[in-house]
């Protein structure tokens, strides 16, 4: 099969740039250079997250399909090929409309500049079943990326399936960035991969105490892994790809836009296993990225601030409106995704003899009777037993339980003329 | 009857001390005087809370079970009177251990002390039913107070049944008294009255916030309300008798005791109709009070705070582990008791093209493809409608279409040779 009239050695060339783990020498086996070529293809000509892509690459197959997008044909036509069994209603009329979008973006110099480009800046095309690829976005079903361009480390990227996204307001606060950055540092302690966003204020301190805990951390950007965005992260993304990954379902030379940002906040609540929003305005882009993890029935927490910041106010927003889970340590971010932390129980002390809520003392916890024995007690004047029993409203059957578990925990003392108080 | 064989005009005269509104100088209608007076003893012989007084009350009345206590008995003859039907299991028994702790206290001289000092500083005794008496505490069951002693104005009290507790730590931050500032006078604010427990820190802030506010506010004591604690409250305890009301289930001259704390703190939950935790360290004494509210059904917030501070470990923990409400503000805590806040909805932008989460846009809120196409016009060069389809990934038609929206908006504009950005 050709594409876009390009023989077989050139897409095998291309492919081999972006592919360079495979075959690096003796050529990749066949059939997979075209599938490259093809996916990054589909990476240039459809925005992330279309679903009538998804569904007709599902169908097709990579190279069919952009082959038959390629074809002058009639929509009808292409909607025949697919069929009408497993694809959504209307789709024919659906594949109309994308047939309008992509094909005015069909270039073989597009996808060959952009190819060219990964190549030389070090960034590779995982594709749906690879051993990096993070299985968590294929529920995104048919919005789920075609292919994934990626810069960094293979363990990192493959780390994807244990790892917690931390998110937050670009715009974060001392406390904000405090909270993040000891977040980070303990979930990497867990043994997880820190996921964000590469954005300023918190996503920019998950991934540096990430990488200052000598943890893994994976970026999520909006535009081509080729240029950094924001630019004022430049060195903190180099030192990401150093040691983690920096991932993108756009092509090399593609800009963010507000639309792939929204569309990368996705991926990002997808391909981990957790997402935490640590500090959000009212209206925060994080917020997006939390939808997306309800959505997605990811587990998804919030950390509470200050209910005097605005830049909480999103957070709360979070746990009152969206059922996002309070998480206060990392402790309890790990525990989200099931590590257990222990829990203790609330200090409620029952009222033994009177019925309401009780339940049995805990170790080194003082009976109800105990209590009011102990209240009972002065700490410099003897009190005989039928003393205490009046003041503590007990019989001196009770007083004189209570007085023995006071006794041996060193509480309480018996001097010649009564009983005393002998601690706090 | 006579009880500690005092004469009718001996219990009369005690009486009226306490129950001055009522007819004050005609004398009281028969047999009132002699259930205060036997409701005002019991307040003396057993502790807060004691659930086998209220059996043995609510089945005999307040003074035939005071009597039949004061008669030398034994517990067995007592229970036969009671009877079998309608009491706990085992109640013989019960009421063989409550005597032991009942008798001892017995003194005519006690309870006519205490009914003397009462009437010296102004106290009155409310009773079950009285127009004053918080219908909430009688959700207590057995464990619900026989009678409370209170100094103050009738009005507060009576607004017992429109009120919610603001409780917090001793240990306040200036943000939790902040906060409690504010809540309660934003609750003031409402129609609210305040109630809270009159200690340092969040409660005397809620007291104080309210009274600067004019509005009503009830402290419940652990000791008499003769005897204001803490100390250092007495100047503000003096203005919330004259402005609201003080209120306490122990008579005059008792003194607070942690059982007696506890016991409080069920009456600030079940007398309000919702229990707000302000700040609280992770034992503090006002979880108990939430889980009072709790246990009672009583709607529960808690307000979030820096996870740094370990003054709002315990509203965090609320809120993870017992359900309660995380409220930010004064109206969302008034929503807790139905008073109602309107929502806005979270902007999750859908993308309509691509079938993932979407919702219609509200009001002034952009759709997805108008997103898109503002994120291709540039806001100097003139973009052709095909460049722009292009450059969005979107059809020519659906350009047209949020051109349309766009231009409507005042965000785009047409140009002789194309479309420019007209504003973000």
């Amino acid at each position: 099969m050709t594409l876009f009239g390009l023989d077989e050695a050139a897409v095998a060339g291309l492919a081999e740039g972006v592919r360079p783990s495979h075959a690096p020498r003796a050529g990749m086996e066949p059939g997979l250079a075209g599938e490259v070529f093809a996916r990054a293809a589909w990476t240039c000509i459809a925005e992330p997250g279309d679903g009538t892509a998804g569904v007709l690459v599902d169908r097709l197959g990579a190279g069919p399909a952009l082959a038959a997008v390629l074809e002058p044909g009639s929509p009808g036509r292409l909607a025949a090929r697919v069929g009408a069994t497993g694809v959504p209603e209307g789709f024919a009329e659906e594949l109309g409309q994308a047939l309008q979008r992509w094909r005015p973006r069909l270039s073989a110099g597009e996808v060959t500049r952009c190819l060219q480009q990964a190549a030389r800046v070090g960034a590779r095309l995982a594709l749906p079943g690879d051993e990096v690829w993070p299985a968590g976005v294929d529920d995104l079903g048919r919005n789920a990326p075609l292919a994934l361009w990626w810069r960094g480390t293979a363990p990192a990227l493959a780390s994807l399936a244990n790892s917690i996204a931390l998110v937050g307001a670009r715009a974060a606060t001392g406390y904000g960035e405090h909270v993040a950055m000891e977040s980070s540092a303990g979930l990497v302690d867990r043994g997880f991969t820190i996921v964000s966003g590469a954005a300023y204020g918190i996503d920019g301190m998950a991934h540096r105490a990430a990488l200052a805990s000598s943890g893994l951390t994976v970026a999520f950007l909006a535009g081509g892994v080729d240029r950094f965005y924001p630019s004022g992260h430049d060195a903190l993304l180099g030192r990401i790809v150093a040691a983690g990954a920096v991932v993108s379902e756009l092509p090399c030379g593609a800009a963010p836009t507000k639309w792939r940002f929204l569309q990368r906040n996705r991926l990002i609540a997808a391909s981990s296993a957790a997402t935490i929003v640590l500090e959000a305005g009212w209206r925060s882009g994080s917020l997006n990225t939390a939808g997306h993890a309800a959505a997605l029935g990811r587990p998804l927490g919030a950390v509470p601030g200050p209910v005097t910041s605005p830049t909480s106010a999103g957070c709360h927003r979070l746990i009152r409106e969206y059922d996002a889970v309070c998480v206060t340590t990392a402790a309890e971010m790990a525990e989200l995704v099931g590590d257990r932390v222990v829990q203790v129980p609330l200090d409620f002390p029952g009222d033994s003899e009177t019925g309401a809520r009780g339940g049995a003392p805990g170790r080194g916890e003082r009976t109800s009777d105990q209590i009011r024995v102990f209240d009972a007690l002065s700490a410099r004047s003897p009190r005989t037993v039928h003393d205490v029993a009046r003041r503590a409203g007990l019989s001196v059957a009770a007083v004189q339980g209570a007085l023995g578990g006071l006794d041996l925990e060193g509480a309480a003392r018996e001097r010649e003329t009564g009983w005393v108080r002998a601690s706090t």
